[in-house]
C-alpha cells in the first residue's frame, strides 16, 4: 500500500479553485503519513484488509492536516516542512474556511469504511476530534499559566498528540475485527508511543541536531514555553530562573541550558521517555504476535532513540 | 417538541471553559430554529418520529450556528442577534478552535441517529457541508468580479442557503421512511423556498422597515453588495452608475434605489420570488395531503411576503 499514491488520487481541481486548491496543497507537502500507516498496520496486523481501512486512513491523514492548517493560523506560523504556510500563501480567511473543508473532507472519506463499521468508527474519531480540540485549548490556556503541573502537561500532550495515534490504531484494529480488549491494548500502545515522542520532541528542540533535526534548534526556550524540560526545571525550583527576560536568543539559550544542565532536567525526560516506551511495548504483549507487532515495537523503539 | 427546550439540554459547561463556553453563547443567541424544525415536521409528514429525527435535527442547528461563527470571523461582523460576536467577545483564535469544535458537535450529534439510518444521513449531511463551503467561497469570489450573472447568482445562494433548508427536510424526510422520489421532492421544494427567502433577504435590506426587520437598512448598498437587485440593474446596463464611489451612505442609498426605481429592480425580484415560491408550492403537489405539508405550504407562502 503506497499510502502517498493513495492521498495523491484524491482530486483538487475542481470548482471553486479558491477553496480546494489550498487543500491540495497541504496535502501535498508530505510528512511522514504516520497515521494512516498505523491505521493500516492495525487492521493488517488482526487479518484485516486494507481497502477495508483505507478510507478511515485517509480520513485519519487529512484531519490531521486540517488541524496542522488552523493551528498555523492561531500559532501565526509562516513556514510548514519548508513551505509558506496557507494563510501566508492565500490569507486568513481561506485558511480558515478551506481547514473547513478539509474536516468535512475528512468526515466524507470516513462515510466510505464498510457500512456495518460505520457508526462506532464515527464514534471513535469524533471522540478523537474533540480531544484534539481541548488538547489545542489547554495549550493555549498553559501560556498564561505559570502554575502548571507536570500531570497536567502530560494530560494535555495526550489529547494534543497521542489519541490521533491512539484512534488510528483502534479503528484500524476495530475494523480489521480485533475484539474490544485488544483494541483497547493497541489503543493504550498508541497513547503511550505519542507521550514517548512528544517528550522526544521537546529533548530535539533542546540537545538535537538542527541539520538531522530539520528544524531551527532552541525555539521552544526563546518562546519560553512550557515543555516537559521548562516543567521539569519549573518543579525543581527554578521558574524564576527560566522566566528572565535575556534580549538574546543565543545568550537565552546557554543559560536556560545550563540551568536544565545543573537540574538535570535532561535525564528526568530519558527516564519519563523509557517509561512511556516500556508502557508502550508491555501493550504490544497481549497481541498476536507477528509480523505487524513487530514492526509495532520497532516503531516504539526507534521513537524513543529518535533524532529526526 | 420544544426545539429550544432541547438544545438547551445541550451541556457546555465542562472543561475547558475556553473551547465550550463561546459554544454555549452561540446557540443560546436563538434565531428561528428554522432548520431543526424543518427536519422534524418532514419526518412527521411521512409518519415518523421525532425522537428519531431529533439528533440530525440538532446537528443541523448545531452546524448551521457554526458556519454563522466562522463567517462573522471572516466578515470581521462584529455584532450578531443583538450580541457581540464570538471573535469580538473573546478572540479570534477562540473563535476559530470553539468553531472547529462546533462542527465536530454536530457530527457527535449525528452519530446518533438510528444506526441503520446512519450511512445516509451522513452522506446527505456531508454533502450539504460541503455545498455550504463551496457557497461561501463563491461569495467571497463575486466580491472582487464585475461579471457575475444572475445565474451564477442563484447558485451561489443556492448553495450557501438553500441546500441546508433542503437536506433538513430530506434528512427527516428520509429518516421518516419518506421514499426516494418523496425525498427529492421535499429536497426541491426547500431549495426554493431557500431561493426565495434570500432574494426576500435582499429585498428587505433596501426597502424593509429598520423597526419589523430588525436590523439596519441600506447595509447591502453601502458595501456595493452584489445582491439580486444590484444584478438586475447591472444586467440593465447599470452597472457603472452602481460603481459609483459617494462617500455619504445616506446620499449613496438614496441614488442607488433611484436607479432600481427607473429599472424597476424591485418588480424583477419580485417576480423572482413568486416563480420560487410557486415552484415550491408544486414540488408539494406529489406529497401525502396532511397538516404537515399544509404548514409547509404556509411557511412558503408567508416567506415570499415576510417583512422580517
Amino acid at each position: 500500500m503506497d499510502i502517498n499514491a493513495e492521498i495523491g488520487k484524491l482530486d483538487w481541481s475542481h470548482e471553486p479553485k479558491g477553496l480546494y486548491e489550498p487543500i491540495g496543497y497541504t496535502l501535498a507537502a508530505g510528512g511522514k503519513r504516520v497515521r494512516p500507516r498505523l491505521a493500516i498496520l492495525a487492521a493488517q496486523l488482526f487479518g484485516g484488509k486494507v481497502e477495508d481501512v483505507l478510507p478511515a486512513a485517509l480520513a485519519l491523514e487529512v484531519f490531521h492536516n486540517f488541524t496542522l492548517l488552523h493551528d498555523d493560523v492561531m500559532d501565526k506560523a509562516t513556514v510548514r516542512r519548508g513551505r509558506p504556510t496557507v494563510h501566508v500563501k492565500w490569507n486568513e480567511n481561506t485558511a480558515i474556511l478551506s481547514g473547513d473543508q478539509m474536516m468535512i473532507e475528512a468526515y466524507k472519506l470516513l462515510s466510505q469504511v464498510p457500512e456495518k463499521k460505520l457508526a462506532k468508527t464515527l464514534r471513535l474519531f469524533n471522540k478523537m476530534a474533540t480531544e484534539i480540540c481541548e488538547g489545542q485549548q489547554y495549550d493555549v490556556d498553559f501560556e498564561s499559566r505559570d502554575d502548571v503541573t507536570i500531570p497536567e502537561y502530560m494530560e494535555m500532550i495526550r489529547l494534543k498528540t497521542s489519541v490521533l495515534l491512539a484512534t488510528a490504531l483502534q479503528i484500524g484494529a476495530y475494523i480489521g475485527y480485533a475484539n474490544d480488549e485488544q483494541q483497547k491494548k493497541i489503543y493504550e500502545y498508541g497513547i503511550h508511543v505519542g507521550l514517548a515522542f512528544q517528550i522526544q520532541d521537546d529533548m530535539l528542540d533542546c540537545y538535537g541536531d538542527e541539520a538531522t533535526f530539520g528544524k531551527a534548534i532552541g525555539g521552544d526556550i526563546a518562546e519560553n514555553k512550557k515543555t516537559y524540560l521548562w516543567l521539569t526545571a519549573a518543579a525543581k525550583g527554578a521558574k524564576d530562573e527560566l522566566a528572565m527576560r535575556i534580549e538574546s536568543r543565543e545568550e537565552r539559550f546557554k543559560r536556560v541550558m545550563a540551568v536544565y544542565k545543573r537540574l538535570r532536567v535532561k535525564a528526568a525526560a530519558q527516564k519519563e521517555i523509557a517509561k512511556q516506551t516500556d508502557a508502550a511495548l508491555a501493550c504490544l504483549e497481549d497481541l498476536p504476535k507477528n509480523e505487524y507487532t513487530k514492526q509495532l515495537r520497532d516503531l516504539a523503539r526507534k521513537l524513543a532513540e529518535r533524532s529526526k
